[in-house]
């Protein structure tokens, strides 16, 4: 039983990886080491480290293992996703960095965030994407029942709702998660971050191209609903609640509902950063509201 | 195993149905037919569809399981929520009825929604109403422990929390679903389209008649807010996060927060179609935003 | 088979209890004689009432019992999760006490909730901030893996994140629920009643306090976004779907996207209820809104 | 919590039904009655008893149920067997009546069964040989997949091998029942008692008829083991441990291994009792063995 | 992965336990260090070894926790019996010491047995036991209905068929297990060693005392059959498949189908060692049968 | 629904295979059609029979899903198992070879058996071998403790019960297969038929080799019971229920409790037939015993 004294802390190595090694390769390396250190301060989550992590050879094996138990029903066995999942993830070394790309956001942006394990584990947003990642990749070789079966999985189990047509970029983090919904012809550039809520969506009953497409490094936050076949651009940032219907600049902000972009329209305020890695919520309030007490 | 070829198309009769047939009959064909395709182009999703659709001799029965499967818990068993399921939906022309009309406007509205299988097995928005229908039943019996206990499963399993007492028309699409409210003294018209996050909620803690009556074939917005005992008027639009605390006049288009009426509260913008069905989320936008760039 | 008849209504004691009784053990008494009734006058649910209230010697048993049952996983048993329930509420009347209020304000402030046992069962926001609550107790006796390991567990059911850090006062109401985010320095006092859909985030990526801070009383309606370490005051009133970035001050009200107060900032209108528990939504609307047909 | 008192001895009608009442309705008042005298006196199991019996209106869907859960797997699902079982059951008057002759053969006949609830839920023996009987019913339409994929979870799950082309009589008890092995052509005639570990079983590797025909009134001892398409006449006895490969007169008595007659092959002792349903197990031990101290 | 070298020998202590520790502790000691050795050997059965015995405090705990999810159903769950058995291994300190002692009999009578938790994890004929001890407690304390429920599960999960009423001594070693049968009203002394398929059976239909005595350190063969209320005395040996329907005296050994006494039953053979303890099961061979080749 | 009309007979190629093919294809090729034609004929089963064997590509992954979705329980799960199958199988020709020898055995010797696909799923015995082939080969990896958990498992699913470090050669069949023991240093060989309740076991505690050799070809009857480390020779026929402590000659029967020779010690009665394959159980009769009516 844990005793209530300071969880004794293992030496991490400091990010980027030795050169000598690849980036998989070390941040499995750390997973397993951040287990094991749970593991042994925490005999209560010790059998559920060791199922999800230990046991396996490979981040491939472990978040095919874990997926697979957190999407079967009664009705699509655990079995069966293991398969597809480990398949899947076996074959495309591609989906497999965007997981390391993935996790390495989720530790660097999200302060709540405390370690490669915990994002693997618990984190919702994470697992969803993975899970899409596959679904998309089904989708792509025209096994689209299955691709949808799993997309409605990732909908009941994640409330995460990701058309599996979508195309989502690497370096992805869906923060809390909770609501996300992203259409069938949204594309999601690399490096973006998105918070619950959110909404890429489309304009009507009329198919074809009709989602947004959101660049490189774009922040959108809790609650934002985008509308329409509309671009945001590279690096730009969406506010809290905002209801987006038109394009967005890049590196610029926009607002409110509905949307306005801050600095005005004809000459927009423009920030050097990358919302998406910086993850700035607020800064722009002063520009925004004059309810300042 | 998949090739990757095109999927065989199989002729699928066209809509409506021949006179000859019933509506229910005939969707019942359509999904069979559907799921026989799909598992004979994916063996690796033959096993469920067989288990949800294949093995049925009715849409009903087929319904009740996949939906007793989808709610069952540790403490409710599956074999009696089927078992509950089939009686309603057998004894009630009128819920089955209700379920084919659900069927139909997903296809009709949906550009995402593929065939009728996929509606009845994927969406959760579609599953979730059906849920509410029965719980609905319930309630009208006098049931209400059971209802009320069905209907916080289906808030858990599908984060979609219809109140029992709700009185819901038919061919209703619910969108994505995810994160919907609608509270005890609601109504919903006929045909009509709600997106996700929608909230027809009440106005403070004093029971009594308190939450929105919708229209027939409205159409509500992503993130709209609707509180209190108001009227959506037919055929009336509200944008996505909109907060709507007063009536909007049938076929006019209330947006933002606070709401406000496109083309002003004095001679407001009416609009021919009907939004509920034509799923037009975002052709006010000139009239609505100064932010156009 | 239940006949339709009224359902018998037994004599259920006024509130508040005698003062021979611990509230506690009151509330307990009130629960099993609601479920009893129930079991009776509806067989299908007997079993069900039987096993998570009525063969429970008392509410901690029960609430842990049925928490387990809900948060347990394939990695995760049921038989582990009861276990650390049952030990954690039996060691902490703080804990205990805290359910009793909750119930408490749930039957009190939300008119469709029928009894405690409603409550006990049925309200994800309920068993929701209970399993924060246990998580919580985890987090300050250094067990952080276990901690965030039911975060995620809560978050995947429930739909409801509640970072195990944060600390959340007694007599809460989380209506309805999906979709809540509460951060991990953010701190919320007693008496407050949270909407679904509701965000108490942060504001960058940089750690430390950077949460809000929800005074006594206050009332946040649905969909309303509070981001960074700001404090809304005693008694405020945050409208739905708000986005608020900044102070709100004691027993005022802010609403829209961006939020303002009711009044003006100079000099707000202050209302005298308590909005946390008056649960009025929407009698600013008057004066929010120039939107009055 | 129980006590430790004496149970409360509630009034049970004596045996048989008065003449105004079939026996299948008297049957399942009486487990009803003896049920609910359970469920008030052991909370822990009250829930187990509404699921298993007090929520069903009929004997044939309570034991449906329970079946159904018995023998249900992660790949044959219980709301399949739940119907199949249920289906049957309705359809066929001779299987309900052979279910209410086995209760009352095992209440009669052995004195541990202290109650017909008491052999629905717990006997082996009877739930193997009910499920047989629908097996046997599947057979019969060529239903032989599905009847031999029952087959096959009877022997998984209750150690009990019975052929579904066996043909069974009805007021059998299998008492203790595990290891039963009942072969293809076997058949056993009505008010047969066959004890544990017995064998119906054949000679060899070609097919046809082979095995072994029981009489009306036989009981056969613990261990039995009788090879071959022989006949075991009408009211005779098979002494535990047995081994018999040639035809068994009436009312005869055949013991040890090889098997002999009681009394001598030429003139066997013949009895005036029905073995089946008296259940005398030993009373040939004077004429069987010189070991006596 | 492991690499096929020897499995590290960690130094176990040798039996007796010091005279500082009681045999409860040191046992569990053991026990923990078994599993410890091979949880790091084997990584596959890591979270299984963690789950069952490395997270608990105590062996009541673990046995508890083991044999719930042995014997939970979907109408009996785990948490149920899990909170019935380890209320009953607290309270009872003479069921935690026939703990011990059974797995003690087992590690020195049976050469299969490896280690403490290979037979607390493993070996059906020690856990049906014990199940049994809690059966029979429950049945002492006037809760037949759910003595009977248990001994039903143990019926079908283990194959085990011990009637609740039944009284079992300490020390008892039941070596493969499956087929056991014992009776009501049967009685076995401590240290007696039973094989698998062995019966302690009745008479006949009339109640009252009907079943075997067994004495101490009593040894019975495979798939013997031990009939009517008989004594087996003290240090006896039944040979395997023996029919045994009168008394045996001490210290004798009976075979055969009918058994008769080594050396007659004037003068039969008596042998010093206690056959319950040595497990000889054949040295009889040469006095029994003339068939040596 | 099928109506009851002749089940339609698909042309099944005749055994043995076409040269061209290797055995393992041209079985696995058979199990789908069969599988196939069930399929089609019992829309019921079919979605058991595409999980099971018709999504797999191979007859080892099929096997390995059946076997762990029956092994598998709530601490040691499907997925984990899976994967240990599969890769035991896959890196084993010669347990794939046992594997398709085991699947003609009982094709062949067992009347009752009706095809491949029958053996595969339904015939408890043969899984439990097959299970047996891998915990053998784990135990030969020295992977001990797994070998000893997957054993119990069996042992509890399956009521067979062979230790892990026995060697059985191919083309093994289990009849019935309850009640099966096999210890520890025993050794079966090839195309050997053992019915159910049969023993192969030990003397005693002491260590070491101890139970019997069974030669190439025997046939062990049903309640057989063999010990000591005796040798069982080549083609040697034991009865049903006979008890065997000696050595018995090849091409000889061993019948009774004690068993003698048929023919006599001296000079035993030799048969030309293999009684293992050809499954003759009960020709001795007239040389055996004296009860002839």
């Amino acid at each position: 039983m844990p005793t209530g004294q300071q969880l004794i802390q293992y030496p991490v190595p400091s990010y980027p990886p030795p050169e000598s090694e690849d980036e998989e390769s070390w941040v499995w390396t750390q997973i397993k080491a951040e287990a094991r250190r749970d593991a042994e301060s925490e005999p209560a989550l010790a059998s559920y480290l060791y199922s999800t992590v230990l046991s396996h050879p490979s981040l491939a094996r472990s978040l095919s293992f874990h997926l697979a138990n957190k999407l079967c029903s009664s009705t699509l066995l655990s079995t069966l996703l293991y398969d597809l999942f480990l398949n899947s993830l076996s074959s495309s070394p591609t989906l497999r960095s965007a997981i390391v790309a993935d996790l390495l956001a989720a530790l660097h942006r999200d302060p709540a965030c405390v370690s490669f394990s915990h994002c693997l584990l618990n984190y919702k947003g994470f697992l969803a994407v993975q899970a899409h990642r596959i679904a998309h990749l089904l989708w792509t070789q025209d096994r689209r029942p299955l691709a949808l079966a799993l997309h409605s999985r990732v909908a009941d189990v994640f409330a995460v709702d990701i058309h599996p047509a979508a195309r989502i970029g690497k370096g992805i983090l869906l923060d809390h998660a909770t609501g996300v919904v992203i259409g069938e012809t949204a594309v999601v550039g690399n490096n973006v971050s998105i918070l619950h809520h959110v909404t890429l969506g489309g304009t009507g009953k009329v198919g074809g191209d009709r989602h947004p497409k959101i660049g490189d490094g774009v922040l959108i936050g809790a609650g934002a609903t985008i509308l329409g076949n509309i671009m945001i651009g590279e690096g730009a940032k969406i506010g809290a609640g905002s209801v987006v219907l038109i394009d967005v600049p890049p590196r610029t902000t926009a607002v409110g509902n509905p949307a306005r972009l801050i600095g005005g329209k004809e000459k927009p305020a423009r920030h050097e950063d990358v919302p998406g890695e910086s993850m700035d919520h607020t800064s722009f309030i002063n520009e925004w509201s004059d309810y300042i007490i």
